[in-house]
């Protein structure tokens, strides 16, 4: 039974990593329900903001079987009434007999699931492969709980000596097609690219999220571009395939405040350099996800730009939390070391 | 038994990367004789230029018991007469019934070792383990049969980002103390180490290799100084710790002519970025082993200066040969592509 737990919580992770980037502002959350004899029944995610949670879905597929049975969710589930009614309502006239969750819930609003349900005879125990949890999918939802602004990956692609493009400007492709189909899944699951105007300018990439025959993914984030002037009309950013923001600010708070208003949780900077050092000048780099091709350039553009730092005790200091590699490159996975 | 064979190379390789610096002009080579029942009897390694090869190590080691057993070499026995006798009369001489190599010599005035040996009735194979033994102590020696100059790894410590230092030149350290322990430790395995002007006259190193309380370790390798301006007398590379050369000269091929006929066979490249730009130019980089740390800098030296690339398929590309992590560090090897 307890195998069958840890089975049905990655279960609910996998379902949570589908609905990733499809959720927000509410936590992409995954939840698998067991009936009494430890059977996986039924298995939901997050709906888009105003459908049913993971645990009504779940509860929906599994019907009378839930009866007697587990519900184990990636997240502790909610007691409170927002856009929906409150999930402990459904899992107690489900009349499931007990809950597993991950992470518990950071939410002042919303947490308390565990005791209301433990007060009406249910059986909660959290902590079942939090640190994957934690880690995975709710990752950027749960750090905007704790920070009230959404979470910022940073993502670049350079050479073994650093540089995000040649001498002359030009820059692809430095990373591999393994590389960039990874990117451009990855963008499917995020909120919101943002990019510096020189990128722009110097590349006019259209930042949408595309297959390797160029053709549009089925999800498209808000795409973000953030400098005080004008963007050239013809910009591929301005065309329709995908909202597109223009924000004429340097403060990369502001621009964190225009898209938390927005709903915006999970963030993917894509450069360039100068908006890069801004971002981690600020603080405001939490995690930084590099794709290193095995190339040497020694000259063009370096990926980070002027961050505040002038002397090697002032640098932003990292931890490392996964290396692997992408096809040819070297994808590395890194934290500020505070954050840990 | 051939588990044993196995086991056998695998202690030849490890008495090879022992024997590993003290060498140079001649390969670093290990071997393990077995006696008739299969039982190791006997482990020796290359002793410096003038000395016993491996194989009449193992065979003093072994003694008697050599007699209709098998020896183990990670290199093909040389049958030719240098400052010492043939291997493979000592071979013949102690009665070894089979022979098992890994790397064939590729020495035309050496090789022929396994013809001489199977004329003389012994059984003779080769290719165990030829991989390891290639890409560990011998890479440079055969590298240098190969192409007639030196093996060069370009070493660098760099941030995340690919600087070398911070805006104000500081750099001290942007690694850890466990890849700067595991440098001294390569210092002493290879011949020389080579830097340019401008690194002594930034960092005034000591290019010695020591170990962590910064006593000098047992070896010490040539250290090297390239560049046409004067060093400061005060410099510590012209200490009495270790010989220094200084060449003056910019041109990479200068460099390895002089080290090549000094003997060096595994050149170690520490920088600068100028230095290091020109030997990647000249097409002199034969490996590149990146520390990168994971902190950020936003400013200063980047690892790599100009190396002839102005655009993006002008770039030197190269294939990743193994990711590690070294303590808090990422350490990426990587050979050209071509070289692969
Ligand atoms: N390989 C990669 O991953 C990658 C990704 C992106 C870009 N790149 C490369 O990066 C290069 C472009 O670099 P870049 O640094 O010019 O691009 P950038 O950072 O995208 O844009 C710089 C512009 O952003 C605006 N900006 C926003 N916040 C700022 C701040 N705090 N301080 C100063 N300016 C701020 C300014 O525009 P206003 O003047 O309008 O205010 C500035 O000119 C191109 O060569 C491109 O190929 C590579
Ligand atoms: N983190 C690391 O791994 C690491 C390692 C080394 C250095 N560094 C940093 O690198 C910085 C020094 O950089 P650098 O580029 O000045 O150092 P460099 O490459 O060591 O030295 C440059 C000098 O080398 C000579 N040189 C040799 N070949 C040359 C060529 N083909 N073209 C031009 N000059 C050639 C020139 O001296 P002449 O004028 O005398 O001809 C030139 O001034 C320092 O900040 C140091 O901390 C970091």
């Amino acid at each position: 039974m307890e195998d069958g737990l840890v089975a049905a919580m990655r279960a609910a992770l996998a379902r949570a990593a589908d609905v990733h980037g499809t959720t927000s502002p509410n936590p992409p959350v995954g939840c698998a329900v067991l009936d009494a004899s430890g059977q996986v029944v039924g298995v939901g995610g997050t709906q888009p903001p105003g459908g049913p949670h993971a645990e009504v879905m779940a509860l929906r597929a599994a019907g009378e079987r839930a009866k007697g049975g587990t519900a184990v969710v990636t997240l502790e589930p909610c007691a409170h009434h927002g856009r929906t009614p409150p999930c402990t309502d459904a899992l107690l006239a489900a009349g499931v007999a007990r809950v597993v969750y991950a992470v518990g819930d950071p939410n002042p609003v919303a947490a308390g699931g565990a005791e209301v349900l433990a007060a009406a005879g249910v059986r909660v125990e959290g902590g079942l492969l939090a640190e994957e949890a934690q880690r995975g999918a709710l990752r950027a939802w749960l750090h905007r709980q704790r920070t009230g602004r959404p979470h910022v990956t940073w993502k670049y692609a350079a050479s073994l000596d650093g540089r995000v493009a040649a001498a002359d400007g030009t820059s692809r492709w430095i990373s591999s097609a393994t590389s960039r189909a990874e990117v451009h899944d990855l963008r499917t699951r995020i909120d919101a690219i943002v990019v510096g105007r020189g990128t722009v300018l110097a590349d006019d990439p259209a930042l949408t999220a595309r297959d390797a025959s160029g053709a549009l993914l089925d999800r498209q984030p808000l795409r973000v571009v953030v400098g005080t002037g004008d963007l050239p009309p013809a910009a591929k950013v301005l065309d329709d395939t995908a909202p597109t923001l223009h924000l004429r600010t340097r403060d990369p708070r502001e621009v964190l405040a225009a898209l938390d208003e927005r709903g915006a949780v999970d963030v993917l900077l894509e450069g360039g350099p100068t908006l890069a050092g801004a971002f981690a000048e600020a603080g405001a780099v939490d995690r930084v996800l590099a794709y290193i091709a095995p190339v040497l350039l020694g000259g063009g553009p370096v990926a980070l730009g002027a961050s505040g730092v002038s002397t090697i005790t002032e640098a932003h200091r990292m931890v490392v939390e996964q290396v692997t590699m992408c096809g040819p490159d070297v994808r590395v996975s890194a934290v500020p070391a505070a954050e840990q």
